[in-house]
């Protein structure tokens, strides 16, 4: 397990006072419509009949489907089918899930590498072997997946194509059509987690499904978590209809059915109305500006970092010799800063010059101070 | 698969008209209380900070550990401490974690047969290997469990202790001794699942956990599903603190947190002011009252059944030779009537003789007017 040392026994917990923890992949309070939601709530709960309480239909509600794919393709500017979709309990329960249907015990998972670090753990519960698969400027490293690929079957290939956690980089049109083409030769679903795709600061990214074309070899999870609150628990899934069957097929839908009915139904309301959609539009502003304040004040310290065109992460290097896992502790206690290390994201990989920032949780003056830090913290390091 | 029959492709779905379906192991509409989550859901969420949208912690928040463990002292009549609790997202989901934390692909799971009919996709789609444990008049026969542990290890043991599904029974109190001194012996966890303890109605029965004595051999599965609504996909882990560890390590948890903070939020006011306990006493009164007026009407047609003193089923007898799988569709088509065959429970043994009857969906006149309609089933059977 990788992710011990991140906020103790609950990873996800709120941030010490007196230290800039670059390490926290939450969005801040100030962040998190909560009145909205209240009143959604409040309008949503209210008009519904008892039903609501009943077992849920597996895949959610007609009503919310089409709200979302609604939501979806204007948002992806890709076509999304409400049959396309079915209603999740969030991306970390549904990776559970997917765990399940597509793998067992010591079968081998290839993720990039690196990948979203808590991941991992889930992967691990599942007993699944992990192995790591590069991520460049252009995202998952192609050529060393099919060699990976060669070497013998996978349960599935997990990533994260857009923004990706934790080095912020898309995964170019080219490799996603090969990553297809190699899942339809080698028979194998990609899982692509894909929270960040809607939180882009300029150009819209391409969705994966929009390079599925209908095979179904595409199973991408998206989340309410980035966008609207990781509290509510939901998120979706998107992919091909019978591919959408087979998750549906998992013993746990078949006895409880939908996964989160209610919270759809609170979320139903402000994604219907366009409340959900300006919130984002502000979110991609707010964070746009951070992003760009976090930029800027990492080239002024001299530190080199991949530029964020959206997501929540930018990912910083140190140099060579550098050991950001060795330097939290003191970054932490004597400079008041944290950080992500490189090496707690990493699968195979020596990452322990690189260290990721998340720029959702606090404001831009809070993250000019933190890289004043951070730069002390860099001149501690050999690199 | 056994559950391809009832409801199509989702198992959990409302009846048809016409059919008196006693398959349906759901609340009846009139018994789920919207209004009254609707206005904890507008009280709960207006007074509820940003926070409420972050990742929650692990187990859930304290003050509704707290609640929780003092609505389940009062219900259980045994101490239950906060510390033993954790927030799930409902127990097939729960069952799908638990899984995955005790067993690998391939690995046994003995569970009671019968047993909950949809538990076996869940162990399946875990790729578990399921072997059945006969349940009599006092629950899951230990003996023959004793048996099956000596032909090598488990993951873990599945048994519905209380108000069992489909059975109706409950384990006696010296058979759930003996089967945590064999978890000990033999080094294994009794998942427990409990959703109808509270609905008892009569003598109060034991929980399990008041058998386990801090040995951390009990995993009781709680649920609202069956007290306030299935559609809000909230329950509990009750188990001692390690174990409870050992639950919160799951990956999924690690990464996404509580499993519905939200839903939890929205429940904890019901929970503390008592409104829930008034609507648990309730429910006991009209489920009593409807099982008593099923037990009657199958007595007065000669159908032989265990006598309901909790839950939501009854247990019937068609007597040798009958089939009741057989029978379903002529009894829906022909005869307007329903029920979950006795084999779709089944794990190991030959239960097509027997069918399970639930009485939580229908009132008391519906109930007597299907049993009606079974006994002209009955008198289709050669039994």
């Amino acid at each position: 397990m990788t992710q011990t040392t991140q906020g103790g026994p609950y990873p996800q917990t709120p941030a010490t006072p007196d230290v800039i923890n670059f390490g926290l992949g939450q969005p801040s309070p100030s962040l998190l419509p909560m009145a909205e939601v209240a009143a959604a709530a409040t309008e949503q709960l209210v008009e519904a009949g008892p039903l609501l309480l009943q077992y849920g239909r597996g895949p959610g509600y007609e009503a919310f489907l089409e709200a979302l794919a609604g939501f979806l393709t204007e948002g992806y500017g890709h076509a999304v089918r409400p049959d396309e979709l079915a209603v999740t309990g969030g991306t970390s329960m549904a990776l559970a899930l997917v765990s399940q249907l597509l793998g067992g015990a010591g079968d081998r998972v290839l993720c990039g590498d690196p990948t979203y670090f808590l991941a991992h753990g889930i992967f691990a519960t599942h007993r699944l072997a992990i192995e790591g698969v590069p991520v460049d400027d252009e995202g998952l490293d192609v050529d060393a997946l099919e060699a990976k690929l060669a070497e013998g079957p996978v349960a599935f290939v997990y990533c994260i194509p857009t923004f990706q956690n934790p080095r912020g980089v898309c995964l170019s049109d080219a490799r996603a059509a090969r990553l297809i083409d190699l899942a339809e030769r080698h028979d194998f679903i990609v899982v692509a987690d894909e929270p960040y795709n809607l939180l882009h600061f300029g150009a819209r990214p391409t969705c994966l499904m929009a390079h599925d074309h209908g095979r179904g070899r595409v199973l991408s999870l998206g989340s309410f978590s980035k966008i609207l609150g990781p509290g509510l628990r939901l998120g979706w899934v998107h992919c091909a209809p019978p591919l959408r069957q087979r998750f549906l097929s998992h013993g746990a839908i078949r006895s409880g059915g939908c996964l989160n009915p209610l919270v759809a139904r609170i979320v139903h309301g402000p994604m219907a109305d366009g409340t959900l959609t300006r919130h984002v539009a502000g979110l991609r502003e707010v964070l746009g500006r951070r992003a760009q304040r976090l930029s800027a004040a990492l080239d002024g310290a001299g530190l080199p970092h991949h530029r964020p065109e959206g997501g929540y992460f930018t990912w910083v290097d140190l140099g060579e010799g550098a050991d950001t896992t060795a330097l939290l502790e003191r970054a932490k206690d004597e400079l008041g800063v944290g950080y992500c290390p490189g090496q707690r994201c990493a699968v195979d990989a020596d990452l322990r010059r690189y260290l990721r920032l998340a720029f959702a949780f606090y404001d831009e003056a809070e993250l000019a101070r933190g890289v004043e830090r951070l730069a002390r913290v860099a001149e501690l390091s050999p690199g």
